[in-house]
């Protein structure tokens, strides 16, 4: 039996084709909203959060404005007026129905802030109806609880909003997406001694740096909610102070890198201090140096650093869904979880 | 055999003195940083990094300015210039001489920021040497692996930062800061049920909200450095969204709050969800409402929500010594650690 979440998986590449199309011809009312701001804030929580983490370091690497991760419960628990005059704040949710997200969106607007929703809610949501423009994904309806076709869309809305930001892209890129999420589909690298590897451990570690840094937060949150395993994700400078010391023969660790990125050298040494521990590293991209220093590869995109993560998540989400199966979980119901969460 | 961690934990209130004495007289220097700036960007990194988390909510809570944490690779790995126009950039750093944080407070320097160093490496230290104004704390030589009164007079650093950056809080509440933290060394709660109830577990769930959520990534911190556990430290609204999914009979939850907290019906609410669902919840902080909701309780300081941090992580260190000696580690140098962190 196919999974939701497989077939999810596999709607990607039409997923994204299609929210690229809705969404390019609307960079102009990005811009204009640029033109008014210095700065961004995004608002998320969960998997939307983790594509926050994308965008913020893609218009930081990118477009040159600071960007910031806001911490909602300033808004909605002590209730404080910040001087947001300047800011462009950007609420990411799936459902566009998070009442904490759309209540911190609003208030960032009392505070003066510019504002924008990326949803796959549709316009009608209410995270849509907050927002002076609207970003909306064409993901479809998205059944299984771990979240993967609305993420990756999320991704390429963020790049979109970078292109109306001025990043310094080439915008032809994004149309290299689609096809590079079906070839990983179809050819995704060793998953089978990954998937082994990984079956009977407690935890594991998942690291990247930079750009990839979202992919590493997002493969680990994905291993956490479907199976159950402690996946810590974080960067690897940050890996270094101090986490580091749980990594041994019985907790693995995850790498990601971008082929072409600045990361790749310090990935491939944090993956040769792994292996010479006695740990075992399992690489994500980073093409064959990095595949070389660790233990299994899975494969990344053949795409250029600022839109690889559209890619470089699809082995993660592969990974997932093939060892919830593996433990007998059902990966399309954890538990514990519901497709909205409600937090305030 | 007394540990050198515990001899540091005992000396955090002489820490805490010193470390008020020397900087209260300062606050105006702060002021006139404050004067010619809107916004805060805090650069650090680890346990540095979990004080920034505190900094970061108490400049937004009580004094109204929008506050982010950087990322370092924007400046040290992609080397991307931002308009650091009205900002005044934060570096935390124990030692003074990670090279990485020192480069970034230039680099937020050189993009146009007031900068602030805040260290335990004297004056004399590079980061003190790069900041317009250095707040060095005075912990005196710290020779644990992990941090404990290091950390906590960052926390009173920031305190004082916070002030001269107008917070709407009564400075005197600073002045009972180290009477409380002597009184929780002395009198703990019940340690010995959350070291046995940790003992034979592989991971853990470690929460907060708001201004204790530094609190909870730090003591995650601490128990992934010396007791090799697989803690995780996150929000509580995050943990709602995904991770939750990982508690069960296995993985208990540690849940931090201060008593007078708006983050307090939330955490007990985790804490009854935490049980309901077969685990158990170890609390710090929140007085009795809090500590009848979990399994066993350890205490947390008679003080206001904005200073508590300095207190609510004492249970947390002690926890981890004890745990760390019970699991046969020594927390004075646990593996692959050194007191000084290079990343670059």
């Amino acid at each position: 039996m196919t999974t939701k979440m497989r077939s999810e998986i596999a709607e990607q590449p039409a997923a994204l084709r299609a929210t690229l199309d809705s969404l390019l011809p609307r960079v102009d009312e990005v811009k204009a909203l640029g033109e008014r701001t210095r700065q961004l804030l995004f608002i998320a929580r969960g998997t939307s959060d983790n594509a926050a983490v994308y965008g913020r370091y893609l218009v930081e690497s990118r477009a040159g404005r600071l960007a910031a991760l806001a911490a909602p419960s300033v808004a909605t628990t002590y209730r404080r007026r910040l001087d947001l005059d300047g800011v462009l704040a950007v609420a990411i949710s799936q459902s566009g129905r998070t009442e904490e997200i759309v209540e911190t969106l609003a208030w960032a607007r009392d505070c003066g802030a510019a504002t924008v929703g990326i949803t796959n809610g549709g316009p009608d949501s209410p995270l849509a109806q907050a927002a002076d423009v609207a970003l909306c994904t064409v993901a479809g309806e998205e059944k299984a609880v771990p979240a993967t076709k609305t993420y990756t869309t999320q991704l390429a809305a963020l790049a979109v909003l970078a292109l109306g930001l001025g990043a310094e892209v080439d915008a032809a890129d994004l149309q290299r997406v689609p096809d590079a999420v079906e070839e990983l589909i179809a050819n995704p690298g060793d998953l089978d001694a990954v998937v082994e590897g990984l079956a009977d451990k407690h935890g594991a570690v998942v690291s990247a740096r930079g750009l990839a840094f979202s992919t590493a937060l997002e493969t680990a949150l994905k291993l956490k909610e479907a199976c159950y395993l402690h996946a810590m994700g974080l960067s690897y400078a940050d890996l270094l102070h101090g986490p580091i010391a749980v990594v041994d023969a019985e907790t693995p660790a995850v790498l990601v890198a971008a082929e072409n990125s600045p990361t790749l050298a310090g990935t491939v040494a944090l993956a040769e201090r792994v292996v010479a521990a006695g740990a075992a590293a399992y690489t994500i991209g980073g093409g064959a140096t990095l595949a070389k220093a660790g233990t299994a590869a899975l494969n990344g995109p053949d795409l250029p650093e600022w839109v690889a993560p559209m890619g470089l998540i699809v082995p993660g989400q592969l990974l997932t869904e093939a060892l919830a199966r593996r433990l007998g979980v059902d990966p399309d119901a954890p538990r514990g979880l519901n497709k909205v969460t409600q937090t305030d």
